[in-house]
């Protein structure tokens, strides 16, 4: 039999002492920082800047742990992530956690050791948080969001507005591993090859592209909507067409395969460790040096190009020489998948 | 029949053209500004300071609606509330909706419109976003996490650990109204006085305060475990005794007979619009009147004082001339309040 101090319990939430037993047992020794250890409401910072980036999400991913990652790893890599595309060096998260009462304490303090490996990864502090219960439900267990704040790089705008027809379009590497990773642990699919989720802070990687080339035009994480979301914020906000060759896709044989089988195409499934670029043709080979000098970018490839027309389309070269639209996902088949 | 567009559906968090749809339908035109527009995963500051206050929490409160407020202005004033406390002046939001499939399309809306009063009364901006659907369950519908920066005031300081013996201590108003008014909206109970929320943004009111009185010692709002958790926190963490008049602290009629009713302490139960402010006796009559030029703290009244000993804890006098320890919550009895 479980004792009381094994489960969260609404308790664990009213704010009052058992609340706090949490955080001084599962919280605050994982996640071990001056500012956080205060338990103020509000945390104090001194930047070093005050040109910004500020971004939430939140992360509602079912199940809590999947192949190759779990949902503390995701909330921190996709908030990081987010930062690190908008030019920004992420520095600072605020973490607030939705827990179901129930859950077991132990995969509480699991995800939140995830949580701080993937801080310490992605060199940002959390410094401030939250932790509220709600009722036992089929919610699926732990909400977590992470809001983030990132320091901006001096003339760098890498807005999806900014691409040109010329330009090059280049991912860092296979897409759709993190969505199939997460929907094959879902469904208990156990397929003979171990599909892992590509979960991982860009930070690091992308600082380093944007040392070796300032001058990138567009930075995007191909999340939600996966690839054919990403590209047709581009087309449209840039006002161009954008141009992919199916064969340039890279895509894993078993990601593909468990696509095909569970009805999904590869180019609308989320990932959570990849980076779209978009430059000017003459800086190709420098972005992909850059890129493959990073173990997270080192199958970067350049997958197609930007054209005047049809302005606002993002158009597919198909393996066979044929030609189709790649359109908005309408969001049907993934949910939970972030 | 309800249409699906009535309703919330998983695919309104896919991150596609559903997620889109609702986005530019229900949210943008109601939090219309510049930045949040622009739809980016993360939103560009320029801010004129780099001194900074970050704050997130999230909100679970159940019903959605309870008299005097609702989440989407309990999410924002909450935020703006904890930025204040720590001295600063409130600048931006970000907003993190979890909502639940089946979740009326009309309540989001009426949410959202609730979001965007509290935060032009508030005076600051949603500038970034995210929506998240989960499966139907018990949640209760929608949870939303607010994360907000402040910019720092110099020279003020008003940590909780700032208290010292001879400090006087103010409360802004009654305590107690948004827990009972919550509970008594849960509960479906019909008192015969009709009991408000007391949900507002104190950023105004505490920054003219400190216009007034820069020195004030220790900024605390009685939000989770109440006046009873703020004292606490005060007495332990500036190694002091707190002292108040169980008289001299205000709680309205209604409230006090539906805590009587329930089996509450008005002093353990959430405020939502209150300040609690410890400052040096010599200062107490210019913060009471600072405080009482507000409408927000027409009420403000001294409820105690600081002594040396005994350190760490909250002592009552009560009405009766007796002495009692107030305890810290045990969090047991007020669960979804906030």
């Amino acid at each position: 039999m479980k004792s009381a101090d094994d489960i969260i319990l609404l308790s664990h939430g009213g704010g009052g002492t058992r609340t706090s037993e949490l955080l001084k047992s599962v919280i605050l020794p994982v996640l071990d920082n001056p500012v956080l250890a205060k338990l103020d409401d509000a945390a104090c910072l001194s930047l070093p800047s005050s040109e910004l980036a500020f971004t939430t999400d939140s992360y509602v991913v079912k199940p809590l742990f999947f192949p190759g990652g779990d949902i503390g790893r995701l909330a921190v890599c996709g908030t990081v992530n987010d930062l690190a595309m908008q030019g920004s060096k992420p520095r600072y998260l605020g973490l607030g956690l939705i827990l179901e009462e129930g859950l077991r304490v132990a995969d509480v303090r699991r995800v939140v050791e995830s949580i701080a490996r993937a801080a310490k990864e992605a060199e940002v502090e959390v410094v401030t948080g939250d932790t509220k219960v709600v009722e036992r439900s089929a919610g699926g267990g732990l909400f977590i969001n992470t809001s983030g704040i990132g320091i901006r790089r001096a003339g760098v705008d890498t807005h999806v507005s900014n691409a040109r027809p010329g330009d090059v379009v280049i991912v860092s590497g296979s897409v759709g591993d993190h969505g199939v990773a997460v929907m094959s642990a879902r469904e208990g699919l156990n397929f003979q090859a171990h599909i892992e989720s590509d979960v991982a802070p860009l930070a690091g990687m992308i600082g380093r592209l944007l040392d070796a080339v300032p001058g990138v035009r567009c930075l995007r994480d191909p999340t939600r909507g996966g690839l054919a979301a990403a590209l047709n914020d581009i087309a449209r906000a840039s006002s161009v067409c954008v141009r992919i060759r199916e064969q340039a896709i890279p895509v894993r044989e078993e990601v593909r395969g468990a696509c095909s089988l569970l009805g999904f195409d590869p180019l609308e499934v989320a990932n959570e460790g990849k980076a779209l670029i978009v430059c000017g043709a003459a800086d190709e080979e420098r972005v992909l040096a850059a890129l493959r000098a990073d173990p997270l970018g080192g199958e970067a490839r350049a997958i197609g190009c930007v054209t005047a027309d049809p302005r606002g389309r993002v158009l597919l070269e198909t393996a066979l020489g044929g030609e189709r639209m790649v359109d908005v996902p309408t969001g049907e088949n993934l949910p939970r998948i972030c």
